[in-house]
Formats: structure tokens, C-alpha cells, sequence
């Protein structure tokens, strides 16, 4: 395997002092920034993630800032998800889509007031998009990235442990809510959620300053529940069904063909960009659709490209992620089948480097 | 070292295949895309680079292409640079910019036509930039990501391999100017452009079925010459004083800072966005500009963050980028430095990880 080479446009994060001190091994690159991938392995990692407790540098979320009288409208310009009922303490997942309905980016947007919006995005400068909507609206508003670093707290402990470090009202927190808690006085966004389905919470950390001593905090107040660094882990989320942009998906897909759906009120979203064409996908329904294959065999290589799947010799779709699992005895995939073929139970070829392998529709993900 | 997790998101290039058999040992991540940075090690491939001809995959530098009756006046919109007197055949550096002055990019724009525009991307998603822009201002313009792959070719012997390839008619191509050159009867854009100063050529690979084909041509014609994979050289540029967008500048910074004012025609370039800001920072001159630093003593760290640099124990700038010189027998370095140190033979501190250093302003950059 390849070395990375670092630099200061890899952007370290306020928390690479203590990844490096709990021995990272391996580094993808998200949003101009590291993020660690591996610190045992991907399998030990994966098991502690479901038995115990992690803390993950996901400063790469990075946040874009919406501040101003505009910004409820170019928050609703940028998403077909209706966001007329969204309250101030809730977050959003909320596809963005370009005019023609392709993707831009999957983020979660965090409503902090009616003129004050975070949006917590994946993989693209979604900053370069918003400016230039806004620029190009002449809306009055302020677009920034603020100086603020996700932290996670991930796996069946993760309410234990906070509830050490931030009080037992962490505990309150509901799916997909958050509330302003303290640390060393400082008031820090707490929500529950996270890029795995082992349960956790991301601490929205407000200056750099603060990172390293809730790092260390996290990790005292965890040593008897065994708590250790970790990051997301791509055995867990293709369990979990958990999309990736830039893997699964990228702008040449919609949201209704990664599932999405559900999250596009294009009838009632007014003014969003690409309603006319999520209109007729709408209605059309999506001729393509992400789906969990499990693929047989021995444990497949690095899905570091598309690999080809084939019905009859005919390709009817592509996998875009693939790990061994050791809890489902079986390769879990994801990929993007067409609808002649998306049916679960049906029996595809896939045309992996290492050759071709059987690969099956499944009714669901596994987690 | 730590090593990089592959996945479909780091994206291959068409050229992956022949990197991989050169024995590529680092990558970075550009663009969402790999880029090799290591073959046999820093300094042997700097040293062969500057006496012989290496071929490199640069795909990671996108095209962003403009297409449509308002291509042009949407290109000026996006950059300060007067682009009225350009022609057909021209490449031109172009700093973009966002309402403030801040730097969004420093790409290379290809005019292909009136009509028809490449912008030869760094490291930022300015498709988003220029989307946004253009749905805003609803223009008249298809903007997208071509299946255009650039390869250079560089280093002292590289018209001399281009020519075997491309046949004579390479030689005459001047400076950022392109011609359309054919291989294996595909027309390809060659321009004599690159980053680095040993000269060479960028072919705009159309198409990733010839991209290999080209590779092994390339390959094969030049083994009498010592062809070899290489990449963008971190000590030649820094020698040679190329800048590197999310390194040396962001969208903190001003074109004037980083010392391209010259490329700001903000008093004729109508229409550009950010140009009020610019006409005052025109005005006043920057505060602080991009200057070649030498750093004394042994060879420094990787510089994968800012450096401080201190004159009596005050902080007046920092280092971006930083590499020991074989050739000039000295650290070399790039960074930002406050007015009122920056005039050459100033000399200052700089606190690398290794403790601090002497660093003495350069009155240029080396090569």
C-alpha cells in the first residue's frame, strides 16, 4: 500500500495531536483535511466499535455558516427537503442538488437560529456552491466556514461516557436533536448523531483551543469502558447502509436514486434549485437505485474503483463499496443496480479485479 | 508514515495502471483524485527531472468547461484578469476570486473558442463556484466536468521526447499556447505549459481510452532519454517559487498578497466579481506578500502545517511550504510575511517542530 504525502494542504485538525499519540495507521483525505481511517485495523476497529466505545477526529465536516436575513431562504433554495417546520435545536439531513437534480453534496443541516444555520457537509466544497447561489441572488447574507471541528463519540458506551464528561442530561438528547452543553465553561453543540448505528453523539467543537482538552477529558473519563480512538469504519457503515459521497454517489446521481426520496418534498419545497427536474424524476421514478449486494466468496480486495455488475453478460450496474464482514460471514456491498435487475434475490456477476464472483440483491442493509 | 486508505472517492486516474507498474510510493489527494508524488524518493526524482524527461499523470488537474453564448462573459465575471485581448490558442493564468478579493483558485484558463472555455483547475471544487455563480445570474451556459485527463511531460529533454511522439511541429508551440496535435489520429490539445521550470508540455487527454496508449507511447519513445514517472517535484517548485493553492494560499488571501497583482486588471476587468474589494486592496497595497525564506542548518521536517515566523519574539508571518535543496545547498521555503519584514535580507526566526531555526528573506525565488 501507498504512503501518504503530507502537507499543509491535507489540513491537520486540532485533534491530530492525539490521533498521532493513539497511533493512527492510515489517513483518507475528506474536505481538504485528514481523517483517520484505520488505528489496529479495519476488523479490530470494528469490533471495538460495536463492544465498546470510540472517539473520532471528524473535524473534516467540516461546517458551512449561514448567517443573516437571507439565510432561511438560501437555506431552502439549496435542498428539496421542506425545512417550513424545521425548529432551531433540530438537524436535517438534507440533500443538495444541482439544477438538474444531480447531487452536490449530502449534509446535515443544523438550525441554530432563524437567521443561523450550519450546514455539517460531506466530501465538495459546498462553500464554493453557496457563495456562488448567494452571489449570484445577491441575497444578504454572510457564508463562512467557521472555526469549528467535529468530534464523535460512537458505539454502544458512547452515552456512558458522556454523560461523564457533560452531565447526565447528554442522555435527554433525542435522535437527530441538539442541545448546548458545557465543557470547562464553554458552551458546545452536542447532537446525537454520527456516521455509524452503534448509537453516539458529535460534539460540535467551537475553537481549537477547547479540542484537545475534551480529547483528553473523553479519554480519562472512558479508560474503564475502553474507550480508544477510532474513525468511521467501512466495514460498520456498509452494514449500516450508510452512503457515502464521492463513493456511492456523486452529481451525476438524484436523490430518489440513492434512496433519497424521502427526503425531497419537491412539491412543497418552493424555490429550491433543481425542483423542475426532481419534478420529473418524481414522477418518473428513479430507472436506477442504490442497493445492498452481498457478494460470495473469500474477502474481497479494496473496492477502490467501480466494479462491473453483469446479468446474462450485460451490465445493469456498478458496486461502489465493498468490505468483508466478519458478523454477517459474507462481503457486504453497495452499489447502484438497475431497475430491471434491483428486485431483491436476484443474482448478479460482479467483475472484480481478483475476477469475476456471485453477487446477490438484498431485501435491506444488514444493520 | 502513515499510509492512505483507497476507496472510489480518491479517484483513479486513466493513467493509475502505468503509475502503479513505475512503482509509485506516495500520493497526495488533488481534486478528489490521486496524485503521485513519490517514485524513487524525493531527491532522486528531483534530480533526474532536472537533467532528464519524466512523463506525469496530472489528471487531478480537472477541467472545469464553460460552453454557450455567455461562456465568455461568465469567464470574466469569475477572474480580475482582462481577458478581452485573448485569443484562441492562449492560455492564461487566472486567479478567481470571491466578493472580498479571497482566492478561490488559481487556474489556468484555455480558450478554445469564444464559445468554449477549459479552466485547468488546482485543488478546489470551483465547479461548484462557477455553477452557482451561473445559476444564479441565470446565464446561458452548460457547465461540466469533461473527460479530459492532463499529462505533462517535463524536464530538460522534453521536447525532444515530444517531438518522437508528436511529431517536429511541437517544438514551435510557444509559451502558454496551445496547438491541436494528433495521436494515433486523435486530436489532443498540447500546450507548452507545467509546473515546474524545466520546461515541457501538458497534453489535455480527451477521452481515457488513449490514455495509456499515450502513457506507453511515451514510455517507449524515451527510454534512450531516461524517461521515468514522476510528479510534481515539492523542492523544485519551491526553488522555482510555484505556489500552491491550499498550501501557500487559501481564501484568506488576496492575489496581491500572493504576489499576483500582475494578473489583476481590476481597473479594465468589467464585470469581475470581487473587483470593489480589489480596487481598494490595489489601492493600498497588500499588508503582508508571498516571499522565497532560506532556512539555515540541516535539512528541515515536512512542513504539513504553518510554521511561525518571529522577529524579536513577535509573530510577522509563516511558513507554507518548506524543503531541503540538494542544488542550492539550503532549506528552501515559501511564505507570507508581514510588510514590515519583508524586504530582502531580513533576518527572522522560525519555529519549526524541530525548535527554531534562522530564516533569512530571499530577494527571489532560486531557479
Amino acid at each position: 500500500m501507498a504512503q501518504i504525502s503530507l502537507s499543509r494542504r491535507l489540513r491537520r485538525t486540532p485533534f491530530s495531536e492525539g490521533v498521532e499519540a493513539a497511533g493512527v495507521r492510515a489517513y483518507t483525505v475528506y474536505n481538504h483535511m485528514l481523517l483517520p481511517t484505520v488505528f489496529r485495523s479495519v476488523e479490530e476497529d470494528y469490533r471495538h466499535l460495536k463492544e465498546a466505545v470510540q472517539v473520532w477526529d471528524v473535524a473534516c465536516e467540516r461546517q458551512v455558516e449561514l448567517r443573516g436575513p437571507d439565510a432561511g431562504r438560501l437555506m431552502q433554495m439549496l435542498t428539496p427537503r421542506d425545512l417550513r417546520g424545521m425548529l432551531p435545536g433540530q438537524c436535517y439531513y438534507v440533500p443538495i442538488v444541482d439544477a438538474t437534480g444531480g447531487m452536490l453534496n449530502d449534509p446535515v443541516a443544523v438550525k441554530l437560529a432563524e437567521d443561523r444555520w450550519w450546514i455539517s457537509i460531506a466530501d465538495s466544497d459546498l462553500l464554493y456552491w453557496v457563495g456562488g447561489v448567494a452571489q449570484g441572488w445577491r441575497l444578504d447574507v454572510l457564508i463562512d466556514e467557521p472555526d469549528v471541528s467535529p468530534l464523535a463519540v460512537q458505539g454502544p458506551r458512547a452515552d456512558e461516557l458522556m454523560a461523564r464528561v457533560f452531565g447526565e442530561s447528554v442522555r435527554d438528547i433525542r435522535f437527530f436533536r441538539f442541545a448546548p452543553l458545557e465543557f470547562e465553561g464553554r458552551p458546545l453543540v452536542v447532537a446525537r448523531s454520527g456516521y455509524s448505528k452503534q448509537g453516539g453523539f458529535e460534539i460540535y467543537v467551537e475553537g481549537a483551543d477547547i479540542a484537545m482538552p475534551l480529547w483528553h477529558a473523553l479519554m480519562e473519563a472512558g479508560r474503564d469502558l475502553d474507550v480508544h480512538a477510532g474513525g468511521p469504519n467501512l466495514i460498520e457503515r456498509i452494514e449500516s447502509g450508510l452512503l457515502s459521497y464521492g463513493n456511492d454517489m456523486t452529481d451525476d446521481n438524484t436523490p430518489h436514486e440513492c434512496g433519497l426520496g424521502r427526503f425531497c418534498n419537491t412539491q412543497s419545497a418552493v424555490g429550491c434549485i433543481g425542483r423542475d427536474a426532481l419534478l420529473r424524476v418524481a414522477k418518473e421514478g428513479p430507472v436506477q437505485q442504490i442497493r445492498a449486494i452481498a457478494i460470495d466468496g473469500p474477502p474481497v480486495p479494496v473496492c477502490d474503483r467501480f466494479w462491473p455488475l453483469l446479468a446474462g453478460g450485460t451490465e445493469v450496474g456498478r458496486i461502489s463499496s465493498a468490505a468483508w464482514s466478519p458478523d454477517f460471514d459474507t462481503n457486504v456491498a453497495i452499489g447502484m443496480v438497475r431497475m430491471t435487475h434491483w428486485d431483491a434475490g436476484t443474482e448478479l456477476e460482479v467483475k472484480t479485479p481478483e475476477g469475476p464472483r456471485r453477487a446477490l440483491v438484498q431485501p435491506a442493509f444488514w444493520n
